[in-house]
């Protein structure tokens, strides 16, 4: 990242995807910072760490932003087996990068995701999508990569000829940056951090030792910013 | 279409997008015939023509195929404003490639519905998914082109690399045939025509003049086939 923090066109409009974490909330304040209005989508898809969706709607009114919480539970259901969906399967402890992360991977998410985001986006006049990936998730997920984001723009301004117009974006502007990156450009943006949620175990408190946890206080540690979680452990 | 009908490789399992119309109800009868073991996915995203949700299930039971329907109308309100989700929207009558029919857009569909059959597909180990797209579709729905099949193969692949093989399909067997080849095709197989639902309108009979009607009849007539349906006008 450059000192002074990614760079792409941002339209008047945009539809983010947005979990109430540390990654999309910056990404929220950033786009926000660039002039853009933003309608806010968050997914109830029966995700253990329900609370998230608590931390989206609080975050949602701060900015003073549209938000949707779009009911896809029964779609959850759908595609079980998931850590993060079912609750006979364990959330792992350990880095997020770890073999054993792959049991949080959500058949085909961001693509589902995306192409809801690009729906409202239809529907609302909107002039691209964004959500927040970063080089963090690369090794896990395949939809948090430069290609697929490439080879998404492409399907979707093809998929909806006429109903988008050719400039039709979609935004990942954090996909060059590590998490300590993102962690470092909240804290130049002022992004109140202790309002986000990460843990994907879903207690009252971050436990301190999931994948996301660790990748969360190791950002804060890298960046050398104050870290204001309370974690159960560790 | 050639006189031995479509052609496309065929693996094992196939999961189909399958709204219990003419089209996907004779792709399901053609698969079968290939020698495939389908799982059949209809979505309930609030159509106002839900009937056809009533023909799927009849169908699927006669096919003896495993069948989901996912529950979408929270999705449904949420890119409201179709012709087919919103009551304040008139379906209109005429011809299906007229101007007009723009009013039965839902917004991103296929990219959607795709999406989640994918999903599907990565969780029962499926090989491919299927939808019946065909070319008198193209005029009015991007998402119907072939364009659009190759692009969206390529982002589904990249999206779940090292979650679906290389060779993970996406089947649209009759999009070089007209509607009139697949009434033919069903003919051919044998498809029982009776028993499927294509009017947008949600009567309890097909009213036999919304685009889809029009397209109906016009299919059966050009392919010189007997239409058992009851029409309510025309």
């Amino acid at each position: 990242m450059s000192a002074a923090g990614p760079s792409c066109a941002v339209p008047s409009h945009v539809i983010v995807i947005f979990s109430g974490g540390l990654d999309s909330t910056t990404l929220a304040y950033w786009l926000t910072g660039q002039g853009a209005r933003l309608t806010l989508l968050s997914v109830d898809y029966g995700q253990r760490h329900g609370r998230e969706l608590l931390f989206a709607r609080r975050t949602a009114a701060a900015l003073g932003a549209v938000h949707y919480v779009a009911d896809l539970r029964p779609v959850g259901q759908l595609l079980g087996g998931s850590a993060l969906t079912s609750r006979e399967v364990q959330v792992p402890d350990g880095h997020y990068t770890d073999a054993s992360m792959r049991a949080t991977v959500v058949p085909n998410r961001n693509a589902l995701l995306l192409d809801l985001a690009t729906g409202l986006a239809i529907t609302a006049g909107a002039g691209a999508v964004a959500y927040g990936a970063h080089s963090g998730d690369y090794a896990v997920y395949p939809d948090c990569r430069p290609e697929f984001v490439a080879a998404y723009q492409q399907m979707v301004r093809i998929a909806n000829a006429g109903f988008l117009t050719d400039e039709f974006g979609v935004l990942a502007p954090f996909i060059s940056m590590t998490k300590a990156d993102i962690a470092s450009l909240a804290a130049r943006l002022g992004v109140p951090v202790g309002q986000t949620w990460s843990c994907y175990r879903g207690g009252d408190v971050h436990c301190g030792t999931c994948g996301t946890c660790t990748e969360r206080r190791e950002a804060f540690a890298l960046a050398a910013v104050d870290d204001p979680t309370a974690y159960l452990a560790g």
